[in-house]
C-alpha cells in the first residue's frame, strides 16, 4: 500500500489524507452499519432505531492552552463540538462517555470546574454523560464521544448535494475565530471591546459555542439535501461536502454572513473579516445545501423556531473545486484553506 | 464541596477517589439512562434495546511504551480493553470509534499497523469501527468508544453480589503482569522462555489479550449476580465489585488460578506468581459472583462452549473488606492493591 505524504515533509499526512487512508482501512459494509467514517458521525442500527455515533479528541497545546481557557468553558465546549456532529446528521444527542488524561499538576477542583462546564453543556442539549475513563497524561487530554438518535432514514448525509442546490449556512461565521484572535490581545483591548458589547459576543462564540440540534433537526425535514458543522472552516469544510457529493460549488463572497463584532475587531487588530469567516473555523453553524425552492420554508422555520438566520451563500455546480464570486463578478478559485489538525 | 485528597499528596486522587467523586456530580437519573458511571460499562435506552456504552483511554508512557509495543499489538488491545467491558456487563459489542492524538515523529506506516491491530480485534470480536477523530499531541493517545447491545434487564452490574454467593474467575489470572515482566527482561531469557514455551503464553496474555464476550453472556445468562472484568487485578477489583454490592469476601488463595508460565519466570525473575495473580492485573479474564447451585452448570457450559475453566476462588460474605485465606486456614486482610492510573 502506498501511503500519500503530505504537508512538507515526505510520509507526513494532512488529517484529510489520514482519514482517507483510513477509511480504506475500515469495513463499511459491516452488519448494522448504515453509514461509516467520513461524515460528521457514524450511521448504526440499533434495535429500532438508528445510532449516531461521533467522538472528538481535545489535546492540550493543540486545541487550547490551559492558561487561556477556564476548565468550565473547556468542558461546556468539548461537548458542545460533539453535540454538533450529531446536530450535523439532523440527530438528536442523547448520550456521552468523557475521557480525561490528567497531568499531575492538575488538582481535583480543576476537574470538578470541567465537569461544572460539562454538566452544563450537558444539560443545554439534553445529553446524559453516563460514564468514561481517567488516565494520567503529560498534557490535558479530553475525549468524549457522543451517541446519538435519529429516525431511520432521517439522516442528513455530506454526500447528497445536488447541482442546482443551494448552499446555505445558518447564523454567522468568523465570530469563534475572532474570539480567539481577542482573547490574545492587550488586556486594556479586551476590556474595551466588551464594555463596548461586541468583545463579548466573539469571546462566547469561541469559549461557549453553540451547536445547532434544532436547526439540524429542521433542515433536515425540510429538504437538506447535504450538511455538516462548520468545525474547521467554511471553505475546507464546503470542499469536503462537495467532494463527498462529488460536485462543485460557487461561493458569492458579499453573501457570506460575517459575525458583526468582526469589523469591529479589525479596527484593533490586523484580521481580514471575510477571510475570518471564510477560513476561520469552530464556528459549529450548520452548512448544508437545499433544493432553492425549500429554501425560504426553511429560512421562516428557523427564524420563527430558533430566531437563527438562514442565508444562501452559493450554489452547487457540476464538476469539482470552489469558486468564490465577487464583489465585482469576477471568478476565482476559492482555496480550501482551514484548521488542519496535521497541517498546522 | 470537599475534595478528598488521595495518594501522597493534598489534592491528589486516587482513581476511585475521583471516579467517586466525578459520579457525584453527574445525573445518573436522566432519561433513558438505565444505569450511570461507576460499573464496566454505562447502559442506556436505545429503541427497543439496551445500549452498553464505555471508553477506555491509552496514553503512551502511562499505558505503554512505544519502544516495546507493536503498532499492530497496541491496536489490538485497546480495542479489546474495551470489549472486555462490554464482556463484563454480559453484552455484545457492536460498533467502535477511534481517536488518535499523534506526535509529528509518528509516521503513516505505523498508523496503518495500529489499524491492522485494530481491523484483527474488530473482526475477532464483531465489532465495527464505524469513526473516529485524529489529532496531533506530545505523546500518543489511544482512546475508544464501543457501544454494544445487551437484552434489556439481561445485563450484570457490579452491584447484585449476595452474601452466600461463589465468587469466580475464568480462565487464570497474573499472566499478563508475567508477559510484561518477560518483555523486560535480558533479550536470551525471552528467547530461552519463548523457545521454552511457556514464554510466548505470558507474552500473548500482555500483548494481545482476549476478552472473554461468550463466556459472560453465558455467565449473565446463567445465575450470575454480579459480574467485572480483571483490569486492574484480581484484589483492587474484586474489592470494587464488593463495594458496589454492599458486601465483603473471602479469598482461598489456594484455589486462585495462577497462569501456568508464573512458575517458571520465578526461577528466572524475582516475582510471586500469586501476588501477579492477585494484584497484577490486565487479565481481562470475568470476575463474577453467583449462587453456589449454579457454579457446576455454568462451570460445565464455559469448558463445552469456549474450553475455558471457571474457578471458585472464595465466597461473598455479609460486611465488607476482603480476607485472604491462607494454606494453613489463617485469615488475613486482602489489601485491594494493583493498577491505580493515579496511584503510580
Amino acid at each position: 500500500m502506498v501511503i500519500p505524504a503530505g504537508g512538507d515533509e515526505p510520509g507526513r499526512l494532512t488529517e484529510d489524507e489520514l482519514v482517507a487512508e483510513l477509511r480504506l482501512l475500515l469495513a463499511e459494509d459491516a452488519p448494522g452499519v448504515v453509514l461509516g467514517p467520513g461524515d460528521d458521525a457514524a450511521l448504526v442500527e440499533l434495535g429500532d432505531r438508528q445510532g449516531v455515533l461521533t467522538t472528538d479528541l481535545m489535546v492540550e497545546g493543540v486545541h487550547f492552552l490551559r492558561e487561556t481557557v477556564t476548565a468550565a468553558d473547556l468542558g461546556y465546549k468539548a461537548l458542545v463540538v460533539n453535540v454538533s456532529d450529531v446536530a450535523a446528521m439532523g440527530g438528536s444527542p442523547r448520550f456521552a462517555l468523557v475521557s480525561l488524561g490528567l497531568p499531575s499538576d492538575v488538582e481535583a477542583p480543576w476537574v470538578v470546574e470541567l465537569y461544572g462546564g460539562l454538566r452544563a453543556a450537558a444539560a443545554e442539549y439534553a445529553t446524559a454523560i453516563v460514564g468514561g475513563d481517567t488516565s494520567r497524561a503529560d498534557r490535558i487530554v479530553i475525549s468524549i464521544a457522543v451517541v446519538g438518535e435519529v429516525m431511520p432514514g432521517g439522516a442528513i448525509l455530506r454526500s447528497g448535494a445536488t447541482p442546482g442546490d443551494a448552499v446555505v449556512v445558518t447564523g454567522s461565521l468568523g465570530a469563534s475565530a475572532g474570539g480567539l484572535v481577542l482573547s490574545r490581545a492587550d488586556a486594556h483591548v479586551v476590556a474595551q471591546a466588551v464594555s463596548d458589547g461586541w468583545g463579548r459576543e466573539l469571546l462566547d462564540a469561541h469559549f461557549r459555542p453553540t451547536a445547532r440540534v434544532g436547526e439540524g433537526q429542521t433542515l433536515a425535514g425540510r429538504g437538506a439535501t447535504a450538511m455538516m458543522d462548520v468545525s474547521d472552516g467554511l471553505s475546507l469544510d464546503l470542499s469536503r461536502l462537495c467532494r463527498e457529493s462529488g460536485v462543485g460549488a460557487i461561493v458569492h463572497l458579499t453573501e457570506v454572513p460575517v459575525a458583526a463584532g468582526l469589523t469591529q475587531l479589525a479596527d484593533v487588530a490586523p484580521v481580514d473579516p471575510v477571510r475570518l469567516a471564510l477560513e476561520g473555523g469552530e464556528d459549529y453553524e450548520l452548512l448544508a445545501t437545499m433544493p432553492v425552492d425549500r429554501v425560504a420554508g426553511a429560512t421562516d422555520l428557523l427564524s420563527e423556531r430558533f430566531g437563527t438566520a438562514l442565508t444562501v451563500i452559493g450554489e452547487v455546480r457540476e464538476g469539482e473545486g470552489l469558486v468564490a464570486r465577487d464583489r465585482d463578478g469576477a471568478e476565482l478559485p476559492l482555496e480550501p484553506r482551514g484548521w488542519d489538525h496535521f497541517g498546522r
